[in-house]
């Protein structure tokens, strides 16, 4: 679904066990040498160039630095093995989701 | 789709943009009243407890933990308006992805 994508694809579509498999089959060799404590650093420096984003009026490098975090957030989960969509539907969609502030 | 979900459901189905929505629909009113540096800091925090999961031998919690990550992450993205399914095709998805280490 991921391979051949083009701007008139439905983005409704995209999910989020596609897109983790789409970091996975592209970056998890590389990710899982370099490790969990190296990859968080990468992580963290991303959540950084997020705070400037959302301090800044540029709307094309915010929309990339949220782009960038949930892309790391792939590759901890890859290195880590965790099933996001799974966590996120144990967490947020079973019977008794978060109330108020999560 | 996001209703009435069950374990039963297939996790390949959960989109991005849906749980954003999902997100949006639940938290999103008390979201924009608490602002982005107020929501920065609930996101941050649940950063922490991601590290700290990652350095415990509980997965349990460290699924839920990657789970509050990408929940507050949709949080900041509803109350800044970016679609973040939008964002990584945009990214991730066109013709030249980033290689190497994104």
């Amino acid at each position: 679904m991921l391979n051949g994508y083009h701007a008139a694809m439905d983005l409704t579509d995209l999910t989020i066990a596609g897109f983790q498999k789409y970091i996975s089959d592209r970056y998890e060799r590389v990710d899982r040498q370099r490790g969990t404590p190296k990859t968080f650093l990468w992580f963290i420096e991303e959540i950084g160039e997020l705070a400037t984003a959302l301090n800044s009026d540029d709307r094309a490098n915010l929309e990339e630095e949220f782009a960038d975090v949930i892309a790391w957030l792939c590759t901890l989960a890859n290195i880590n093995d965790i099933d996001l969509a799974a966590a996120i539907a144990r967490k947020y969609l079973g019977e008794s989701p978060p109330e108020g502030h999560k």
